[in-house]
């Protein structure tokens, strides 16, 4: 059976119209599918009025006791929340999970090394099963990136990581999965400064050659490392690109060949 | 199919230790259950936090938009996920869930009379099939009092409301359900300085008695007027006692006869 797990970022969420815009775009997916959001500026707001200093290291949040308190409050209930009740009101039938919730994803605090990330969970476990049931009653799981250990303790986990492990593990579960990454690009670009100079397709090869003649440089790295680790995990394809460029079937496509 | 339907109240969901207690028997029962909580008054504390009043009109919670958000973070984010965390460290598949979350509770924003309570629902209908779902798949349903209008609108609504309309709506789907609300005292009291008076059982006609003679009185008519149209919508039972009492098996029985 197909299935599409949807991610969509910060600038997306933070942004009214965008958002409705990409909830628009998850509810006209014909197919099974899964909606994974993220949600840090809207965090650090809450975190401010409430008298308090975001910290991030390296564009990482450092996730105190009163951090988690306060993005557990804002991505599983405001922000999971609103996005559930917006699917509804477009006729979709969306359950909003934390990876607490039917055990949907667990994971461990992240071990200290140089840094203290605090309550940072990294996943071990997404229960594809569960996911599978839930499609299976017709629902639309919409997932948040707070996760848990199964100890009781919940933990702030990258969306991303959430996106790409859910994608992977629905794909071994016997699902043919389309990962689609909405970020703020019409794709991975050859010029950053040329909004036509999105690269349709990659594949391990043709990955390795534009890392090799600096085309692909910086933050895509990591993401397109992730990308090719899901589809060789099994993961049909990821796609990245913006919303208009995912709605028209566009963006860049990562495939084993 | 044997059902119990647990309210917990502010009092327990305030106090750590009284909550490890609650959750301990929620976890301890053998056959299907469905937890409800409230959560009063960390709402009221964050609202503080953030530098605004909480308004209260007789005892209920007038619900602005920036107070809508904080309750949906508050409820529906921080108590609701705690809970679900909590239940799953002691083996129970908890899955929490708002009345948006796979349309589980429908309500409609109660209408302007005499008060304006702002985005109050008032619940329409309880999605039993969903939950029958979830209960069938080994999950035990974990509800915050968030609701929604299927219009996008999410609505803050009371805790109690919402245990007695899913007892009812499990009921007439077929369930046997024992409705338990966890509150203060042993049972509905004769004496409410002897914690030896709970009143042992109640029917429609004892209850009237009660009433008659001025045994009963004030908060507690509300609260057993609910229960008895519980019981007379098809609810085998409605228990009321403190957390000593639930797990006891005593409390106050409210039956048809």
């Amino acid at each position: 059976m197909n299935l599409s797990v949807i991610k969509i970022g910060g600038n997306i969420i933070n942004n009214p119209a965008a958002l409705h815009e990409a909830l628009d775009y998850f509810a006209s997916l014909v197919e099974p599918a899964i909606l994974v959001h993220g949600g840090g500026r809207k965090a650090s707001q809450v975190i401010t009025e409430m008298g308090r200093e975001p910290v991030m290291i390296d564009g990482r949040r450092i996730t105190d006791e009163a951090t988690l308190e306060i993005v557990t409050m804002v991505y599983a209930g405001l922000l999971n929340k609103n996005v559930v009740a917006q699917l509804q009101h477009r006729g979709t039938n969306a359950i909003g999970l934390s990876g607490a919730d039917a055990n949907a994803i667990l994971a461990e605090k992240r071990p200290v090394k140089d840094i203290d990330y605090g309550f940072a969970g990294d996943v071990k476990a997404v229960n594809a099963p569960l996911l599978d049931g839930l499609l299976r009653l017709g629902l639309r799981p919409v997932m948040c990136p707070i996760t848990h250990n199964h100890k009781g303790q919940l933990l702030n986990t990258n969306a991303d990581t959430i996106a790409n492990e859910t994608a992977t593990a629905m794909a071994a579960h016997g699902y043919e999965v389309s990962l689609q990454y909405c970020f703020e690009f019409p794709g991975v670009m050859r010029d950053i400064k040329d909004s036509d100079s999105a690269i349709p397709s990659l594949t391990p090869g043709s990955y390795a050659d534009f890392k090799a003649d600096g085309t692909i440089v910086g933050g895509m790295i990591p993401k397109l490392d992730n990308a090719f680790a899901a589809v060789g995990a099994g993961v049909k394809e990821v796609v990245i690109g913006d919303l208009a460029a995912l709605r028209a079937g566009k963006g860049t496509r990562c495939t084993r060949a």
